[in-house]
Protein backbone atom coordinates (compact mmCIF):
# COMPACT_ATOMS: atom_id res chain seq x y z
CA UNK A 1 0.00 0.00 0.00
CA UNK A 2 1.37 3.64 -0.95
CA UNK A 3 2.51 6.01 1.70
CA UNK A 4 -0.67 8.25 0.50
CA UNK A 5 -3.92 6.32 1.04
CA UNK A 6 -6.84 7.91 2.43
CA UNK A 7 -6.19 8.70 5.92
CA UNK A 8 -8.97 6.69 7.79
CA UNK A 9 -8.69 6.30 11.42
CA UNK A 10 -11.57 4.26 12.09
CA UNK A 11 -10.57 1.03 14.25
CA UNK A 12 -13.44 -0.82 13.72
CA UNK A 13 -16.44 -1.41 11.69
CA UNK A 14 -20.09 0.39 12.26
CA UNK A 15 -22.34 1.47 9.65
CA UNK A 16 -22.74 5.14 8.99
CA UNK A 17 -19.08 5.55 10.05
CA UNK A 18 -16.79 5.88 7.23
CA UNK A 19 -15.07 2.88 5.98
CA UNK A 20 -11.66 1.84 4.46
CA UNK A 21 -10.07 -1.53 3.34
CA UNK A 22 -7.55 -0.36 5.96
CA UNK A 23 -10.29 -0.39 8.42
CA UNK A 24 -11.75 -3.23 7.84
CA UNK A 25 -8.20 -4.97 7.98
CA UNK A 26 -7.42 -3.42 11.33
CA UNK A 27 -10.41 -4.09 12.64
CA UNK A 28 -9.70 -7.51 14.14
CA UNK A 29 -12.91 -9.05 12.53
CA UNK A 30 -12.24 -12.20 10.98
CA UNK A 31 -14.29 -13.82 8.12
CA UNK A 32 -15.07 -17.65 8.70
CA UNK A 33 -14.39 -19.89 5.60
CA UNK A 34 -18.02 -19.61 4.46
CA UNK A 35 -18.35 -16.06 5.00
CA UNK A 36 -15.08 -15.49 3.03
CA UNK A 37 -16.27 -17.35 0.41
CA UNK A 38 -19.41 -15.11 0.22
CA UNK A 39 -17.38 -11.88 0.05
CA UNK A 40 -15.72 -13.01 -2.46
CA UNK A 41 -18.53 -13.60 -4.40
CA UNK A 42 -19.49 -10.27 -3.80
CA UNK A 43 -16.21 -8.87 -4.28
CA UNK A 44 -15.48 -10.61 -7.14
CA UNK A 45 -18.77 -9.27 -9.01
CA UNK A 46 -17.64 -5.62 -7.92
CA UNK A 47 -14.33 -5.99 -9.50
CA UNK A 48 -14.99 -7.62 -12.86
CA UNK A 49 -17.67 -4.96 -13.24
CA UNK A 50 -15.25 -2.00 -12.80
CA UNK A 51 -12.61 -3.67 -15.08
CA UNK A 52 -15.05 -4.22 -17.56
CA UNK A 53 -16.16 -0.37 -16.95
CA UNK A 54 -13.12 1.10 -16.64
CA UNK A 55 -12.69 -0.05 -20.67
CA UNK A 56 -14.98 2.66 -21.56
CA UNK A 57 -12.66 5.73 -19.94
CA UNK A 58 -11.26 7.37 -23.02
CA UNK A 59 -13.72 5.89 -25.22
CA UNK A 60 -17.56 6.52 -24.08
CA UNK A 61 -19.59 9.02 -26.39
CA UNK A 62 -19.42 11.63 -24.63
CA UNK A 63 -17.22 13.59 -22.28
CA UNK A 64 -19.43 14.01 -19.20
CA UNK A 65 -19.73 10.11 -19.71
CA UNK A 66 -16.61 9.24 -19.71
CA UNK A 67 -16.76 10.80 -16.29
CA UNK A 68 -19.88 8.84 -15.20
CA UNK A 69 -19.02 5.87 -16.02
CA UNK A 70 -15.19 5.67 -15.00
CA UNK A 71 -17.32 7.13 -11.57
CA UNK A 72 -19.08 3.72 -11.28
CA UNK A 73 -15.86 2.22 -12.04
CA UNK A 74 -14.01 3.63 -9.14
CA UNK A 75 -17.17 3.12 -6.72
CA UNK A 76 -17.20 -0.67 -7.79
CA UNK A 77 -13.25 -0.75 -7.49
CA UNK A 78 -13.89 0.35 -3.63
CA UNK A 79 -16.68 -1.90 -2.67
CA UNK A 80 -14.56 -4.83 -4.22
CA UNK A 81 -11.39 -3.67 -2.06
CA UNK A 82 -13.75 -3.68 1.22
CA UNK A 83 -15.38 -7.24 0.24
CA UNK A 84 -11.83 -8.76 -0.61
CA UNK A 85 -10.16 -7.52 2.24
CA UNK A 86 -12.71 -8.68 4.81
CA UNK A 87 -12.60 -12.30 2.41
CA UNK A 88 -8.71 -12.10 3.27
CA UNK A 89 -9.35 -12.45 6.81
CA UNK A 90 -10.17 -15.73 6.74
CA UNK A 91 -6.57 -17.07 4.87
CA UNK A 92 -3.89 -14.19 6.10
CA UNK A 93 -4.32 -12.50 2.14
CA UNK A 94 -4.54 -8.96 1.17
CA UNK A 95 -7.08 -7.80 -1.07
CA UNK A 96 -4.49 -7.82 -4.09
CA UNK A 97 -3.72 -11.10 -3.03
CA UNK A 98 -7.30 -12.02 -3.99
CA UNK A 99 -7.38 -9.80 -6.97
CA UNK A 100 -3.75 -10.50 -8.79
CA UNK A 101 -2.65 -13.47 -7.55
CA UNK A 102 -5.75 -16.25 -8.05
CA UNK A 103 -6.32 -18.37 -10.38
CA UNK A 104 -9.17 -17.99 -12.73
CA UNK A 105 -11.60 -20.93 -11.63
CA UNK A 106 -10.81 -19.78 -8.59
CA UNK A 107 -12.53 -16.17 -8.64
CA UNK A 108 -16.29 -16.48 -7.92
CA UNK A 109 -17.63 -13.53 -10.10
CA UNK A 110 -21.04 -14.27 -12.10
CA UNK A 111 -21.23 -14.57 -15.43
CA UNK A 112 -23.17 -11.14 -16.45
CA UNK A 113 -20.73 -9.43 -14.97
CA UNK A 114 -18.22 -11.17 -17.55
CA UNK A 115 -20.07 -10.36 -20.38
CA UNK A 116 -18.19 -7.85 -23.21
CA UNK A 117 -19.04 -4.31 -23.29
CA UNK A 118 -20.40 -4.71 -26.52
CA UNK A 119 -21.36 -0.90 -28.13
CA UNK A 120 -22.44 1.22 -25.35
CA UNK A 121 -26.14 -0.05 -25.25
CA UNK A 122 -24.83 -3.60 -24.15
CA UNK A 123 -23.09 -2.12 -21.29
CA UNK A 124 -25.43 0.03 -20.33
CA UNK A 125 -28.37 -2.87 -20.17
CA UNK A 126 -25.85 -5.11 -18.21
CA UNK A 127 -25.73 -1.88 -15.76
CA UNK A 128 -29.72 -1.75 -15.67
CA UNK A 129 -29.74 -5.70 -14.88
CA UNK A 130 -26.89 -5.46 -12.42
CA UNK A 131 -27.53 -2.48 -10.74
CA UNK A 132 -30.85 -3.17 -9.63
CA UNK A 133 -29.82 -6.97 -8.60
CA UNK A 134 -27.09 -5.24 -6.33
CA UNK A 135 -29.16 -2.33 -4.90
CA UNK A 136 -31.44 -4.91 -3.55
CA UNK A 137 -28.66 -6.83 -2.18
CA UNK A 138 -27.17 -4.11 -0.44
CA UNK A 139 -30.20 -2.62 0.99
CA UNK A 140 -30.59 -6.19 2.79
CA UNK A 141 -27.17 -7.14 3.26
CA UNK A 142 -26.75 -3.78 4.84
CA UNK A 143 -29.11 -5.56 7.60
CA UNK A 144 -27.12 -8.83 8.20
CA UNK A 145 -25.95 -10.01 11.33
CA UNK A 146 -22.51 -9.90 9.99
CA UNK A 147 -21.14 -6.26 11.34
CA UNK A 148 -18.37 -5.84 8.99
CA UNK A 149 -20.74 -6.99 5.84
CA UNK A 150 -23.48 -4.52 7.61
CA UNK A 151 -21.26 -2.03 7.34
CA UNK A 152 -20.26 -2.50 4.00
CA UNK A 153 -23.55 -2.57 2.53
CA UNK A 154 -24.73 0.15 4.18
CA UNK A 155 -21.97 2.40 2.78
CA UNK A 156 -22.33 0.42 -0.92
CA UNK A 157 -25.74 0.66 -1.20
CA UNK A 158 -25.89 4.97 -1.34
CA UNK A 159 -23.64 4.54 -4.18
CA UNK A 160 -25.19 1.79 -6.47
CA UNK A 161 -28.47 4.25 -6.32
CA UNK A 162 -27.01 6.59 -8.33
CA UNK A 163 -25.72 3.39 -10.66
CA UNK A 164 -29.38 2.34 -11.34
CA UNK A 165 -30.70 5.92 -11.70
CA UNK A 166 -27.34 6.41 -14.01
CA UNK A 167 -28.39 3.12 -16.30
CA UNK A 168 -32.41 3.79 -16.47
CA UNK A 169 -31.73 7.48 -17.48
CA UNK A 170 -29.35 5.85 -20.17
CA UNK A 171 -31.92 3.59 -20.71
CA UNK A 172 -35.04 6.31 -21.12
CA UNK A 173 -32.74 8.24 -23.87
CA UNK A 174 -31.96 5.21 -25.96
CA UNK A 175 -35.18 3.92 -25.80
CA UNK A 176 -36.69 6.43 -26.63
CA UNK A 177 -34.40 8.20 -28.85
CA UNK A 178 -33.73 7.20 -32.26
CA UNK A 179 -34.72 4.33 -33.93
CA UNK A 180 -30.97 2.98 -34.11
CA UNK A 181 -30.56 3.93 -30.20
CA UNK A 182 -33.53 2.04 -29.81
CA UNK A 183 -32.08 -1.01 -31.78
CA UNK A 184 -29.48 -1.05 -29.96
CA UNK A 185 -30.48 -1.02 -26.58
CA UNK A 186 -33.17 -3.75 -27.16
CA UNK A 187 -30.26 -6.03 -28.52
CA UNK A 188 -27.91 -4.90 -25.52
CA UNK A 189 -31.09 -6.36 -23.38
CA UNK A 190 -31.43 -9.83 -25.52
CA UNK A 191 -27.89 -10.14 -25.47
CA UNK A 192 -27.48 -9.79 -22.05
CA UNK A 193 -30.78 -11.74 -20.26
CA UNK A 194 -29.51 -15.22 -20.49
CA UNK A 195 -27.36 -14.23 -17.08
CA UNK A 196 -30.70 -13.00 -15.46
CA UNK A 197 -31.21 -16.39 -13.16
CA UNK A 198 -27.79 -17.04 -12.12
CA UNK A 199 -28.21 -13.68 -10.07
CA UNK A 200 -31.27 -14.76 -8.62
CA UNK A 201 -30.22 -18.97 -7.44
CA UNK A 202 -29.72 -19.91 -4.13
CA UNK A 203 -27.40 -22.88 -3.43
CA UNK A 204 -25.74 -24.65 -0.10
CA UNK A 205 -23.86 -21.99 1.15
CA UNK A 206 -26.36 -19.29 1.62
CA UNK A 207 -27.95 -22.23 3.35
CA UNK A 208 -25.08 -22.56 5.55
CA UNK A 209 -25.41 -18.53 6.33
CA UNK A 210 -28.63 -17.77 7.21
CA UNK A 211 -29.12 -14.62 8.94
CA UNK A 212 -25.18 -13.22 7.30
CA UNK A 213 -25.91 -13.75 3.65
CA UNK A 214 -28.56 -12.38 1.47
CA UNK A 215 -30.60 -15.11 -0.13
CA UNK A 216 -30.26 -14.32 -3.78
CA UNK A 217 -34.00 -15.94 -4.24
CA UNK A 218 -35.30 -13.15 -1.90
CA UNK A 219 -34.08 -10.40 -4.25
CA UNK A 220 -35.68 -11.75 -8.09
CA UNK A 221 -39.49 -9.94 -7.07
CA UNK A 222 -38.03 -6.83 -6.28
CA UNK A 223 -35.09 -5.98 -8.72
CA UNK A 224 -36.68 -7.82 -11.74
CA UNK A 225 -40.43 -5.50 -10.81
CA UNK A 226 -37.39 -2.54 -11.02
CA UNK A 227 -36.28 -3.58 -14.41
CA UNK A 228 -39.43 -4.19 -15.85
CA UNK A 229 -40.58 -0.42 -14.67
CA UNK A 230 -37.59 1.33 -16.45
CA UNK A 231 -38.21 -1.11 -19.67
CA UNK A 232 -42.17 0.21 -19.50
CA UNK A 233 -41.03 3.31 -19.25
CA UNK A 234 -38.68 3.41 -22.13
CA UNK A 235 -41.15 1.39 -24.25
CA UNK A 236 -38.72 -1.32 -24.32
CA UNK A 237 -39.64 -5.29 -24.58
CA UNK A 238 -38.90 -7.33 -21.42
CA UNK A 239 -36.55 -9.89 -23.54
CA UNK A 240 -38.08 -13.26 -24.14
CA UNK A 241 -34.36 -15.70 -24.50
CA UNK A 242 -34.04 -18.50 -22.97
CA UNK A 243 -31.40 -18.61 -19.93
CA UNK A 244 -27.86 -20.24 -20.05
CA UNK A 245 -27.57 -23.02 -18.18
CA UNK A 246 -25.56 -23.34 -15.51
CA UNK A 247 -23.16 -26.17 -16.22
CA UNK A 248 -22.20 -27.10 -12.60
CA UNK A 249 -22.63 -25.72 -9.19
CA UNK A 250 -23.36 -21.81 -9.01
CA UNK A 251 -20.49 -19.49 -9.53
CA UNK A 252 -18.48 -22.50 -9.06
CA UNK A 253 -16.84 -23.69 -12.18
CA UNK A 254 -19.33 -22.47 -14.87
CA UNK A 255 -18.12 -19.22 -15.47
CA UNK A 256 -17.78 -17.54 -18.62
CA UNK A 257 -14.73 -17.60 -21.62
CA UNK A 258 -14.37 -13.96 -20.68
CA UNK A 259 -13.10 -14.03 -17.68
CA UNK A 260 -9.66 -15.55 -18.51
CA UNK A 261 -8.83 -12.51 -20.92
CA UNK A 262 -10.29 -9.48 -17.71
CA UNK A 263 -8.25 -11.15 -15.30
CA UNK A 264 -5.24 -11.71 -18.07
CA UNK A 265 -5.20 -7.42 -18.44
CA UNK A 266 -5.98 -7.02 -14.85
CA UNK A 267 -2.96 -9.12 -13.23
CA UNK A 268 -0.37 -9.59 -15.94
CA UNK A 269 1.76 -6.14 -14.12
CA UNK A 270 1.17 -7.42 -10.54
CA UNK A 271 2.33 -11.10 -11.65
CA UNK A 272 5.59 -10.08 -13.69
CA UNK A 273 7.06 -8.34 -10.90
CA UNK A 274 5.53 -10.67 -7.76
CA UNK A 275 5.90 -8.63 -4.36
CA UNK A 276 7.85 -5.87 -6.10
CA UNK A 277 7.83 -2.49 -4.26
CA UNK A 278 5.32 -1.08 -6.54
CA UNK B 1 -25.24 16.46 -22.64
CA UNK B 2 -27.49 13.44 -20.64
CA UNK B 3 -29.98 14.86 -18.03
CA UNK B 4 -28.22 12.78 -14.64
CA UNK B 5 -25.39 16.19 -15.02
CA UNK B 6 -24.26 17.60 -12.13
CA UNK B 7 -27.08 20.39 -11.47
CA UNK B 8 -24.69 23.21 -10.43
CA UNK B 9 -26.29 26.60 -11.19
CA UNK B 10 -23.82 28.94 -11.05
CA UNK B 11 -24.64 31.72 -13.47
CA UNK B 12 -21.49 33.36 -13.81
CA UNK B 13 -17.89 33.01 -13.17
CA UNK B 14 -15.66 33.57 -10.72
CA UNK B 15 -13.07 31.90 -8.65
CA UNK B 16 -13.46 30.30 -5.53
CA UNK B 17 -17.07 29.60 -6.24
CA UNK B 18 -17.82 26.08 -7.77
CA UNK B 19 -17.30 25.60 -11.48
CA UNK B 20 -18.66 23.35 -14.38
CA UNK B 21 -18.60 22.99 -17.95
CA UNK B 22 -22.39 24.25 -18.02
CA UNK B 23 -21.98 27.11 -15.74
CA UNK B 24 -19.07 28.31 -18.21
CA UNK B 25 -20.75 28.00 -21.00
CA UNK B 26 -24.23 29.68 -19.69
CA UNK B 27 -21.79 32.53 -18.41
CA UNK B 28 -22.01 34.09 -21.34
CA UNK B 29 -18.09 34.53 -21.28
CA UNK B 30 -16.89 34.24 -24.78
CA UNK B 31 -13.11 34.01 -25.30
CA UNK B 32 -11.67 35.91 -28.56
CA UNK B 33 -9.73 33.65 -30.91
CA UNK B 34 -6.42 34.42 -29.25
CA UNK B 35 -8.20 33.20 -25.89
CA UNK B 36 -9.77 29.88 -27.32
CA UNK B 37 -6.66 28.76 -29.05
CA UNK B 38 -4.53 29.15 -25.47
CA UNK B 39 -7.39 27.07 -23.65
CA UNK B 40 -7.18 24.64 -26.24
CA UNK B 41 -3.66 24.10 -25.81
CA UNK B 42 -4.11 23.89 -21.74
CA UNK B 43 -7.31 21.68 -22.61
CA UNK B 44 -5.78 19.22 -25.10
CA UNK B 45 -3.00 19.03 -22.74
CA UNK B 46 -5.34 17.78 -20.06
CA UNK B 47 -7.19 15.69 -22.36
CA UNK B 48 -4.93 13.60 -23.85
CA UNK B 49 -2.95 12.89 -20.85
CA UNK B 50 -6.87 11.64 -18.61
CA UNK B 51 -6.41 9.09 -22.00
CA UNK B 52 -3.27 7.86 -21.61
CA UNK B 53 -3.79 7.56 -17.88
CA UNK B 54 -7.28 5.91 -18.08
CA UNK B 55 -4.90 2.79 -19.45
CA UNK B 56 -4.44 2.07 -16.43
CA UNK B 57 -7.52 1.70 -15.01
CA UNK B 58 -7.85 -2.19 -14.69
CA UNK B 59 -4.15 -2.58 -15.05
CA UNK B 60 -2.20 -1.13 -12.13
CA UNK B 61 0.31 -2.73 -9.89
CA UNK B 62 -2.78 -2.35 -7.08
CA UNK B 63 -6.27 -2.15 -6.52
CA UNK B 64 -5.51 1.37 -4.70
CA UNK B 65 -3.33 2.28 -7.49
CA UNK B 66 -5.95 1.76 -9.84
CA UNK B 67 -7.77 3.83 -7.74
CA UNK B 68 -5.54 6.78 -7.76
CA UNK B 69 -4.69 7.32 -11.39
CA UNK B 70 -8.37 7.01 -12.32
CA UNK B 71 -9.20 9.91 -9.92
CA UNK B 72 -6.08 11.71 -11.49
CA UNK B 73 -7.60 10.76 -14.83
CA UNK B 74 -11.51 11.84 -14.14
CA UNK B 75 -9.86 15.06 -12.68
CA UNK B 76 -7.92 15.98 -15.86
CA UNK B 77 -10.77 15.26 -17.68
CA UNK B 78 -12.67 18.02 -15.92
CA UNK B 79 -10.06 20.59 -16.54
CA UNK B 80 -10.39 19.55 -19.98
CA UNK B 81 -14.30 20.19 -20.35
CA UNK B 82 -13.69 23.53 -18.80
CA UNK B 83 -11.01 24.79 -20.68
CA UNK B 84 -12.66 23.26 -24.50
CA UNK B 85 -15.98 24.85 -23.20
CA UNK B 86 -14.39 27.70 -23.04
CA UNK B 87 -12.61 27.43 -25.80
CA UNK B 88 -15.73 26.27 -27.87
CA UNK B 89 -17.70 30.03 -26.87
CA UNK B 90 -15.33 31.68 -29.88
CA UNK B 91 -16.52 29.37 -32.28
CA UNK B 92 -20.24 28.04 -31.01
CA UNK B 93 -18.44 24.62 -30.60
CA UNK B 94 -19.27 22.35 -27.54
CA UNK B 95 -16.48 20.38 -25.78
CA UNK B 96 -17.96 17.53 -27.63
CA UNK B 97 -17.36 19.11 -30.78
CA UNK B 98 -13.54 19.63 -29.80
CA UNK B 99 -12.76 16.67 -28.23
CA UNK B 100 -14.40 14.14 -30.78
CA UNK B 101 -14.62 15.69 -34.03
CA UNK B 102 -11.72 17.39 -34.46
CA UNK B 103 -9.12 15.98 -36.85
CA UNK B 104 -5.70 15.33 -35.47
CA UNK B 105 -4.09 18.38 -37.03
CA UNK B 106 -6.10 20.57 -35.20
CA UNK B 107 -5.25 19.46 -31.37
CA UNK B 108 -2.92 21.16 -29.85
CA UNK B 109 -1.25 18.67 -27.24
CA UNK B 110 2.35 19.05 -26.17
CA UNK B 111 4.15 15.91 -26.76
CA UNK B 112 5.10 15.11 -23.52
CA UNK B 113 1.61 13.94 -22.66
CA UNK B 114 1.25 11.81 -25.89
CA UNK B 115 4.71 10.06 -25.33
CA UNK B 116 3.45 6.31 -24.33
CA UNK B 117 2.76 5.19 -20.66
CA UNK B 118 5.04 1.88 -21.09
CA UNK B 119 6.02 0.40 -17.84
CA UNK B 120 4.23 1.69 -14.18
CA UNK B 121 7.92 3.62 -13.88
CA UNK B 122 7.28 5.15 -17.49
CA UNK B 123 3.78 6.64 -16.76
CA UNK B 124 5.21 8.19 -12.98
CA UNK B 125 8.38 10.07 -14.88
CA UNK B 126 5.79 11.87 -16.60
CA UNK B 127 3.21 12.20 -14.26
CA UNK B 128 6.00 13.72 -12.22
CA UNK B 129 7.31 16.39 -15.09
CA UNK B 130 4.01 17.10 -16.66
CA UNK B 131 2.12 17.81 -12.63
CA UNK B 132 4.73 19.88 -11.70
CA UNK B 133 4.48 22.18 -14.33
CA UNK B 134 0.88 22.08 -14.20
CA UNK B 135 1.44 22.92 -10.88
CA UNK B 136 3.24 25.97 -11.66
CA UNK B 137 0.72 27.19 -14.69
CA UNK B 138 -2.30 27.13 -12.89
CA UNK B 139 -1.00 28.80 -9.78
CA UNK B 140 0.23 31.66 -12.29
CA UNK B 141 -3.15 31.16 -14.28
CA UNK B 142 -5.49 32.25 -11.39
CA UNK B 143 -4.10 35.51 -11.57
CA UNK B 144 -5.12 36.02 -15.29
CA UNK B 145 -6.82 39.22 -16.26
CA UNK B 146 -9.34 36.79 -17.55
CA UNK B 147 -11.42 35.57 -15.04
CA UNK B 148 -13.22 32.34 -16.68
CA UNK B 149 -9.32 31.07 -16.97
CA UNK B 150 -8.47 32.27 -13.45
CA UNK B 151 -11.55 30.27 -12.14
CA UNK B 152 -10.86 27.18 -14.06
CA UNK B 153 -6.95 27.65 -12.95
CA UNK B 154 -8.10 28.37 -9.34
CA UNK B 155 -9.75 25.23 -9.41
CA UNK B 156 -7.62 22.95 -10.79
CA UNK B 157 -4.22 24.20 -8.98
CA UNK B 158 -5.81 22.18 -5.91
CA UNK B 159 -6.18 18.96 -7.57
CA UNK B 160 -2.81 19.20 -9.65
CA UNK B 161 -1.35 19.78 -5.81
CA UNK B 162 -2.16 16.41 -5.28
CA UNK B 163 -1.25 15.08 -8.45
CA UNK B 164 2.22 16.56 -7.93
CA UNK B 165 2.46 14.54 -4.25
CA UNK B 166 1.11 11.42 -5.50
CA UNK B 167 3.95 11.18 -8.37
CA UNK B 168 6.87 12.70 -5.84
CA UNK B 169 5.80 9.95 -3.54
CA UNK B 170 5.64 7.23 -6.24
CA UNK B 171 9.38 8.73 -7.48
CA UNK B 172 10.80 8.26 -3.91
CA UNK B 173 9.25 4.63 -3.43
CA UNK B 174 10.47 3.52 -6.61
CA UNK B 175 13.92 5.63 -6.71
CA UNK B 176 14.69 3.97 -3.30
CA UNK B 177 13.25 0.60 -3.53
CA UNK B 178 14.79 -2.46 -4.93
CA UNK B 179 17.10 -2.49 -7.63
CA UNK B 180 14.71 -2.94 -10.61
CA UNK B 181 12.43 -0.47 -9.39
CA UNK B 182 15.49 2.18 -9.05
CA UNK B 183 16.37 0.96 -13.10
CA UNK B 184 12.95 1.31 -14.59
CA UNK B 185 12.12 4.64 -12.64
CA UNK B 186 15.21 5.84 -14.42
CA UNK B 187 14.62 4.71 -17.83
CA UNK B 188 11.18 6.40 -17.41
CA UNK B 189 12.82 9.93 -16.75
CA UNK B 190 15.24 8.99 -19.60
CA UNK B 191 12.56 8.59 -21.96
CA UNK B 192 10.23 11.00 -20.96
CA UNK B 193 13.15 14.28 -20.78
CA UNK B 194 13.41 15.09 -24.55
CA UNK B 195 10.11 16.58 -24.07
CA UNK B 196 10.73 18.80 -21.44
CA UNK B 197 11.87 21.97 -22.94
CA UNK B 198 8.65 22.10 -25.08
CA UNK B 199 6.76 22.87 -21.92
CA UNK B 200 8.25 26.10 -21.34
CA UNK B 201 8.88 27.33 -24.68
CA UNK B 202 7.21 30.79 -25.66
CA UNK B 203 5.39 32.07 -29.36
CA UNK B 204 3.73 34.15 -30.32
CA UNK B 205 0.15 34.03 -29.33
CA UNK B 206 1.77 33.76 -25.95
CA UNK B 207 3.02 36.89 -26.81
CA UNK B 208 -0.16 38.60 -27.65
CA UNK B 209 -1.97 37.23 -24.75
CA UNK B 210 0.04 39.48 -22.30
CA UNK B 211 -1.24 39.21 -18.23
CA UNK B 212 -4.14 36.77 -19.82
CA UNK B 213 -1.98 33.84 -20.55
CA UNK B 214 1.00 31.97 -18.50
CA UNK B 215 3.99 32.59 -20.19
CA UNK B 216 5.65 29.12 -20.20
CA UNK B 217 9.42 30.46 -19.70
CA UNK B 218 8.59 32.10 -16.79
CA UNK B 219 7.29 28.79 -15.31
CA UNK B 220 10.88 26.58 -16.27
CA UNK B 221 12.80 27.92 -13.04
CA UNK B 222 10.15 27.09 -10.16
CA UNK B 223 9.05 23.97 -12.22
CA UNK B 224 12.82 22.39 -12.85
CA UNK B 225 13.87 23.35 -9.13
CA UNK B 226 10.58 20.94 -8.31
CA UNK B 227 11.12 17.93 -10.54
CA UNK B 228 15.14 18.13 -9.17
CA UNK B 229 14.06 18.59 -5.85
CA UNK B 230 12.74 15.11 -5.53
CA UNK B 231 14.97 13.38 -7.93
CA UNK B 232 17.65 14.49 -5.36
CA UNK B 233 15.39 12.71 -2.44
CA UNK B 234 15.17 9.73 -4.80
CA UNK B 235 18.76 9.20 -5.37
CA UNK B 236 17.74 9.58 -8.55
CA UNK B 237 20.49 11.66 -11.75
CA UNK B 238 18.59 14.20 -13.75
CA UNK B 239 18.72 12.64 -17.56
CA UNK B 240 21.32 14.14 -19.70
CA UNK B 241 19.78 14.13 -22.90
CA UNK B 242 19.37 15.77 -25.72
CA UNK B 243 15.44 17.39 -26.18
CA UNK B 244 14.04 16.26 -29.07
CA UNK B 245 13.60 18.73 -31.75
CA UNK B 246 10.34 21.11 -32.65
CA UNK B 247 9.98 20.59 -36.48
CA UNK B 248 7.72 23.44 -36.82
CA UNK B 249 6.40 26.06 -34.77
CA UNK B 250 5.30 25.31 -30.89
CA UNK B 251 2.49 23.13 -30.57
CA UNK B 252 1.45 23.47 -33.99
CA UNK B 253 3.04 20.29 -36.47
CA UNK B 254 5.33 19.15 -33.81
CA UNK B 255 2.97 16.54 -32.75
CA UNK B 256 4.12 13.26 -31.93
CA UNK B 257 3.00 9.88 -33.63
CA UNK B 258 0.94 8.61 -30.68
CA UNK B 259 -1.54 11.36 -31.26
CA UNK B 260 -3.29 9.23 -33.83
CA UNK B 261 -3.84 6.66 -32.02
CA UNK B 262 -5.26 8.28 -28.97
CA UNK B 263 -7.60 9.96 -30.77
CA UNK B 264 -8.75 6.93 -33.10
CA UNK B 265 -9.43 5.21 -29.85
CA UNK B 266 -10.91 8.12 -28.23
CA UNK B 267 -12.97 9.84 -30.99
CA UNK B 268 -14.41 6.52 -32.83
CA UNK B 269 -17.49 5.66 -30.61
CA UNK B 270 -18.94 9.45 -30.95
CA UNK B 271 -17.63 9.20 -34.76
CA UNK B 272 -20.12 6.25 -35.64
CA UNK B 273 -22.75 8.02 -34.73
CA UNK B 274 -22.52 11.61 -34.98
CA UNK B 275 -25.20 13.61 -33.46
CA UNK B 276 -27.08 9.92 -31.83
CA UNK B 277 -28.74 10.92 -28.80
CA UNK B 278 -25.98 8.73 -27.12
Amino acid sequence: MSTFASQESATKISAGESISSESIAESGATASEDVAQYAMRLGDDALILSQRLGWWIARAPELEEDIALSNIALDLIGHARFLLTYAGTAWNKSEDDLAYFRPEEEFRSCRLVEQENGDFGQTIARQLIFSMYQYELYKALAESSDPTLAAIADKAVKEVEYHVDHASQWILRLGLGTEESRRRIAAGLEYMWPYVEELFTDDELIDRLDGVAVRPSSLEEAAMRGIRSVLAEAELEVPEVAQARLTSEVRDGSYSEHRGYILAEMQSLARQHPGATW
